[in-house]
Parts: C-alpha cells; sequence; structure tokens
C-alpha cells in the first residue's frame, strides 16, 4: 500500500515462539518478520519480507513430510545440539520440551547467529514491548476464550512505519536511482553456477502474475482452518474452484514454506 | 544518546562495497550496519549493532595476519566459488577484481543469504538511495579532493530515527517490560556448552567499564590514520598513553575486527 503510494513501507510483527536464542536451548523468540517495500518504476518494487530466523517452522514442516534430513545449522535440540530430524524438532515445538528453530547466522557465533538473534529481539522490541502486547515467550499467552470453543489466536504485536519519499526527494529520482541500483546488481557477474541475481520481490511478483491468472493454490491445511472459522463466525465457508490449469508452484504444503 | 533520553534509537549507514550479492560473484554492497538501542532500568541497555555481511572486513583481516583458514560461508572468489584464503580475499577486494564477503546466512540459499543480502539493500535504499548519497558500488565514487593531497572518503549515507516511547507507554513500563524480557532470557536454559545467553551491547558494556577506567586501546593502524589526518588538518596529534594497567581485551587489532 505504501509502495503504490510512492512511499517506504516497513511492515514488523512478532509470532508464537519457536526460536533458541544464541547458546540458548529454550524457544523463547518468535521468527519474528522484517518486511521492506521501496518504489522503482522499470523493475518491480523492491519487497524484502523475511523471517529473522534461518528457516521458517514450513521448511521444517516439508522436510519432515518428504522425510529429507535438514542441513546442520537449521534447528538444534533441547540442549542444544546440532539437531538434522525435523521431526524431533516439531515434536519438540508441540511439546514445549526445548530446542527449536535456530536464529538467521545458525548456531554459535561462527557465523553471526547472534545477528539474527539480535534482528529477532529488535523486532519484538518495537512489536511486542513497545506495543503493549505479549513479547517472546509470552506471546503464548493465548487471546479468545478456548472455554466457548473458540479459535484461540496468540498475543502477537505489529509495528508498521511509513516513509514519504517526497520529503526527502522527488519520488521519480528515487525510483530511478533504485532501478540503476537494481540494474547494476542484475547486470553483474554471476558466481559460476548460477544464472540470475535476484531482487527481492522479483519472483514473489511473477508468481503474483500466474496467479492473477489462474488463481492461488491453497493447502488443505489452510483450507481447513480457513472453514473452520467461517463455521465458528457463522459466515458462508470460502469456495474454492479447482486450478483453471497445471501451476509451476507446489499447489498445496509447499507454497506454506517460502516465508 | 536516544537511549539516555528515554527513546528508542534507530542508526543505519551504507558503506564501501565489499560484499556479493546473493548468486553474484562482484562486490557490490556494503557491509551496511544495523543498530537499534532500547532502554532498560535494571540491565544494560539494548544496543543491536551488526554487519548485515556474515563477518565484517576485520575479522578477515585478523585471519590473513595469524595464518587462520576462514570457514566456508565467509567469502567467495571472483567466480564466486568459497574461498578460505583470507589473503586471496583481501587482495581481491584491494584489487577489485571481483568476489568478496558473504551476505549473512552465507552463500547461496541454503541458510538464506538472501536475507543478510536483502537487509544490505534495505540499509542501502535508506541510507544511500533516498539520502542522494552513493549506493551499492557508486559509495566508491570518493569525495574530497586527492590532488590537494587531502585524505579522501567514500561517498557514505546515512539513516537516523528516533522513537519517542512516552507516545506509546510511559518509558518505566517500557523499561520494566525489557528488564522482564532480558530477564527470562538470561535465565533460560543455557545449551550444552554455554554458560551464558548474552543480550545485545551487555559485552560492550562490561568492556566500556573497562575503558572508563583504564583508557581506550587503540591500534597501531588507527593510531596512524588519527596522526595523518591531525598533521593534514593542522592540529596537534593525539596523545597515547600507556594503559594503566593490563586490559583482558586485545589491545591492539583485534578490537577493529569485532564490528
Amino acid at each position: 500500500m505504501a509502495v503504490e503510494e510512492g512511499m517506504i513501507g516497513i511492515s514488523l510483527t512478532n509470532s508464537a515462539p519457536l526460536v533458541v536464542p544464541t547458546h540458548g536451548a529454550e524457544m523463547l523468540l518468535g521468527t519474528n518478520p522484517i518486511s521492506l517495500g521501496a518504489p522503482t518504476r522499470r523493475n518491480p518494487a523492491f519487497l524484502l519480507d523475511m523471517a529473522t530466523s534461518v528457516v521458517p517452522r514450513g521448511k521444517i514442516e516439508v522436510y519432515d513430510r518428504n522425510c529429507h534430513q535438514m542441513p546442520v545449522g537449521w534447528a538444534v535440540d533441547e540442549n542444544g545440539y546440532d539437531c538434522q530430524n525435523p521431526g524431533q524438532v516439531l515434536k519438540n515445538l508441540i511439546e514445549r520440551v526445548g530446542g527449536g528453530i535456530l536464529p538467521l547466522g545458525g548456531r554459535g557465533e561462527e557465523f553471526s547467529g547472534y545477528k539474527g538473534y539480535g534482528l529477532s529481539l529488535m523486532v519484538d522490541i518495537l512489536c511486542g514491548v513497545l506495543s503493549g502486547a505479549g513479547y517472546g515467550p509470552n506471546v503464548d499467552d493465548v487471546h479468545g476464550n478456548p472455554e466457548a470453543g473458540k479459535t484461540v489466536f496468540p498475543n502477537v504485536g505489529h509495528f508498521f512505519a511509513v516513509i514519504d519519499i517526497a520529503r526527502f526527494m522527488p519520488v521519480e529520482g528515487f525510483a530511478a536511482r533504485l532501478d540503476d541500483y537494481i540494474d547494476r546488481l542484475k547486470g553483474s557477474r554471476k558466481a559460476f553456477d548460477q544464472e540470475t541475481v535476484f531482487i527481492h520481490g522479483e519472483k514473489e511478483w511473477a508468481r503474483t502474475l500466474i496467479h492473477r491468472e489462474v488463481g492461488i493454490p491453497i493447502g488443505e491445511n489452510v483450507l481447513g482452518t480457513l472453514r473452520r472459522i467461517a463455521t465458528e463466525a457463522g459466515v458462508e465457508p470460502p469456495v474454492v474452484q479447482p486450478a483453471r490449469e497445471q501451476c509451476e508452484f507446489a499447489p498445496s504444503k509447499q507454497g506454506e514454506a517460502d516465508a
């Protein structure tokens, strides 16, 4: 919305605790994502949207379903040891026995995991501590009325900010400078095994154009949740149509793991 | 300064290009650090100050001086291959033949290097593109007057923001909530090989208290630069006193590599 108005938009949220702090073995932090959008003219807008953990929970769920071993550096067990078994990590997350997903930068200090941990804390300070919502493990202090059989939501908080570019320079000039920067990045020499340097938001924009044509694939889990909430709220459940054509993106669970 | 006024302070800067974008092989981005401070009452203030690259340039210089091999995931050569030779990476940086330091998250996508790359771009959009300063490789378009024999500076830009906590909640309440969060983190179960979960700014605060007593150790390189600038500016060079007592922190080069 900010980008469409020629502004820079910033959006942060905290989330349920799944991530262990550096040197810790308890899940105390959310995947606490950072999002920033900035307008361009010729290229798709710059749209960063990233978890501050090394991977989102959904990616671990995909590895579990596919019986794949995770790389060292994604998660730890309840004693803080590297854990490559996605099923064990998910079981620990659900039962809250400890361990969890690692912050961006991985375990310990060798690849600066304390930076991802710090970014996660930064997001939580702005979203949770400052807003009066939950923070850290308190995000799990659920709102709602479980006794009445209603869906409960974690006590998350959000942070939104907008920067009016026109106060600094003409939006056209800003967009031209950002386009120039993007062109420079995309035109740069590629690594030996790569053909494209991507800009954040570029892949998602291509996907958006496809989804506008063929509709948005929704996974079974998401659809089930939507139907349940609709029933609880006494409104019509969403109508689902079969995809109009085969889409190159995985139609069900994969899409949930892309955050 | 913001924290002392009971506010949240945010400070970003872009910097000379040393970092390669994900899937790229050219140094096009700075180490573009992110800094955020937030006030507490009982604990040292939260003070995040981190490069968006996996390591700062200084750390590679330390490895080079000590003849150590770097871990896979810190840097790539001019073709985008993992490079563990710190001397080769530094030579490539100076001669600008390509390769460079990797963004936070490392090479490729397995550990989400595109997140560090995105954070670096985010910082540069706010510091360089928005301000009218240089951005990306243009930061190296130096200012100053080299012909006159003066020191030249890269064309960097900065971004500063302050959030007045009192507009959201009483500062005392904010500080109490952040102290509670910090206590929860520091009191949490440690990984099998660790004794302390640190908060960002905690180590630096302990170091500050020592430096206030014994003075600030300055490396030979920094001292030489200060002397040269002082001479150029026609002011008295800094006076250096021998340390009043031995300090547990490395006295010379190590300190430069901690960013």
